[in-house]
């Protein structure tokens, strides 16, 4: 099969075959003197990015991918296995929440997860701001945390999905990353990786998210949810807004403290509601619970009865991380020199601006411009008067934690942008907007 | 300037600033560090073979692929220098004919032409069918040929247009040939190169051309003349069938002596009459000739008074070739052993594919799979009988020429499913469809 035939194929708007797919995909796992070069695969980027596929045929593009790696194989383990993946906001710290959550109501969580790139962050980020977390477990070590705890959170090895690997690193630098179809297969690929049963899919829309509209984000969750199914995945899908930060702290290491206040139940009611949607469906999924009503009980059951936390606390110590944070936020990476904005009138904060304040944090060092950049886990914002909130004159709208430098001026810029006060309250949007399963 | 930058506006459909087509354009012609790679231009090319290009565009696309590399100066020629341009066919031999007419009128001629691939052939292909024929004259020894002779035909030297060479070999490998702006780009960036005032273009369109239908033709026609005019140069344009061979004899060695018959007078009407009509557009371009009536009656005053056939054999002489041949055939390459294909009824030819014929010819060793391949001079068709002939039953229809071998039986299946016989003539069809200019 000739690299220029497939190509064709897609370029004339037609459908390719599982083993044209399979051909590409291959290719993009190992350039071996297949007959494929780089700049094969970029031009059938192009071409899948500017045509699309239909559905059959993402679902060919993620098993294949997923298929070129490696796929865990956890069928010796009791229980049901179900994860969460979200397309990623601003100070969307779900996943730290969710997860102990689901895992005290019996499900099995085996989550891999990425880190931040851009504005938005990252699980594993924020997961080693804890000291000594560990997220590169070896299989054995994985296993071991879903056998004890039920939950592991861990960053994805190298062996898992390498055609995405290749096929992302090409989009980057090709402006073939914003495509449906290969977005789906990027995710879900590595999803199916983690032989789960099921998948939550928590889809943002807004100025803080990747998809920027309500529309985008129901034909992604839509691609994905029937992509999912038909690689056998019990599918659910969220469409929710990510226009304003989700709670009210921003950064790696402020977003642990925000995660284990709502795990002791004083979370902030967007981020606590959120969560425990997200888990009982991850519950209902599994089939521990038969309906969502019954599923959010249960959820809610463990978030008031600690047991939450309590699994939050043997995942910590079971990955390596001082547990004794869950108590003692001093033990938690602090910058020490804290910033106020302030409101420059009184009046309702009528807007906030999720990118502008992903932004900033990644300005003072909690985010990346590249991969390969390291991040701070100190730095952050803690947005103390959210859209809807009165301030008064000089009264503070966010409390910036920054370690000084030539960017913190420019955070500060671009935080004082970020929100408007008016005379009126704003009219307040619901969080989940639509769902799809 | 990122090149994800710029395959970004290509993508949204957005239109390339010279700034960025220059980026695009030198990262071609040298991948030298620039931050371009291969996979970019590819993901880049498809880009602009799914969303076009505006003229403009294509334009400024053009001018930076002749500056990428060596443009000749012929400004210390006397003369206006004018050429002509086909984009390809079976038995297309027009430029060994219309050349020495035009410049037995008076222009001067740089002819710069490429090989045969697939089943079109090439000009420089059938000139070393003539021994001793030297395509790859040096700047100087054209520059003598031009002088001396009006005429030099010449192969594409390594240092003209190199982002054409980088770019025409990934278009082959990815399935982006097919496209209007690229095409165009591709033909007059190198015909820039030539120091030419004026072009005229055949635009072969039909069964045996490159563009299948007519209205492809005229948009391609329409681009070609849109931005050769944007670049300086006179243009015209004929829209010509390719439906059946051009003239009778199709192979290299034979089409040389075509080519001096029509020249001795004793030509093919089809063959002789598009000659003489693109040498006398020439004629006219040049500023020789103030109509298309002077011209041509100065171009048949050529051919008939034996200048044209002059103008040939000092050409041949000029670039190492023996003159010999124009009197003695024999001189020429053949293969001693002929096989005819006859009609298996009596009746009028009715059509006849003139791809297949090509093909035929490809396979006895006249033309090239891949572009290393060697081909043999001699071999190839005579068509004894063309659409509106009558013949008898067993009357030959095709004189092939051959050398046996074990390809030679396809080729002849090939030749006998090329035409079909009928009870009464087929309507006939002008030769040029339209004229662009």
């Amino acid at each position: 099969m000739r690299p220029g035939d497939v190509i064709q194929t897609k370029r004339d708007r037609g459908v390719l075959s599982p083993e044209q797919i399979g051909a590409f995909v291959s290719a993009a796992a190992r350039l071996d003197g297949s007959g494929w070069e780089k700049y094969h695969l970029t031009a059938l980027l192009m071409a899948i990015y500017l045509n699309g596929m239909v559905p059959d045929e993402t679902a060919a593009l993620t098993a294949a991918m997923a298929n070129s790696g490696k796929r865990l194989d956890l069928s010796d383990l009791d229980g049901p296995k179900v994860d969460k993946h979200s397309t990623g906001g601003v100070g969307d710290k779900t996943s730290l929440i969710l997860g102990p959550l689901a895992a005290a109501c019996g499900v099995v969580v085996p989550m891999m997860s990425g880190r931040g790139l851009g504005h938005s962050g990252g699980t594993l980020d924020k997961l080693e701001a804890i000291p000594g977390f560990r997220v590169n477990l070896s299989e054995a070590e994985l296993r071991a945390a879903l056998r004890k705890v039920g939950l592991g959170m861990i960053g994805q090895t190298a062996d898992v999905a390498p055609a995405d690997k290749m096929l992302y690193a090409l989009r980057d630098v090709t402006s073939t990353v914003e495509s449906i179809p290969l977005i789906t297969a990027s995710i879900l690929s590595k999803k199916l990786s983690e032989d789960i049963s099921g998948l939550v899919m928590d889809v943002k829309c807004g100025a803080g998210a990747f998809m920027k509209t309500r529309e985008q984000g129901r034909a992604l969750a839509d691609s994905i949810v029937n992509v999912g199914t038909a690689n056998g995945l019990r599918m659910s899908a969220f469409i929710t807004t990510m226009d304003v930060p989700l709670g009210r702290y921003v950064g790696n290491g402020l977003e642990v403290i925000e995660s284990i206040e709502t795990l002791k139940g004083n979370g902030p009611p967007d981020l606590t509601d959120l969560s425990v949607t997200l888990a009982a469906r991850m519950v209902r999924l599994a089939g521990i619970a038969p309906d969502d009503a019954s599923a959010e009980k249960q959820v809610r059951g463990a978030l008031t009865s600690g047991t939450g936390l309590e699994v939050l606390r043997r995942c910590i110590e079971q990955q390596g991380g001082d547990p004794g944070v869950i108590d003692d936020y001093a033990r938690l990476p602090s910058t020490g020199a804290i910033t106020a904005v302030t409101a420059d009138r009184a009046g309702y904060v009528v807007s906030m601006n999720a990118e502008k304040v992903g932004v900033a944090v990644r300005l003072l060092g909690g985010g990346r411009d590249r991969a390969e950049d390291a991040i701070d886990p100190a730095v952050g914002v803690i947005v103390r008067a959210k859209p809807g909130e009165h301030v008064g004159t000089k009264h503070v709208v966010f409390e910036v934690h920054h370690r000084g430098g030539p960017r913190v001026g420019a955070a500060l810029d671009l935080l004082k942008e970020s929100f408007a006060i008016g005379g009126a309250p704003p009219g307040s949007e619901p969080l989940v907007l639509e769902q799809v399963t």
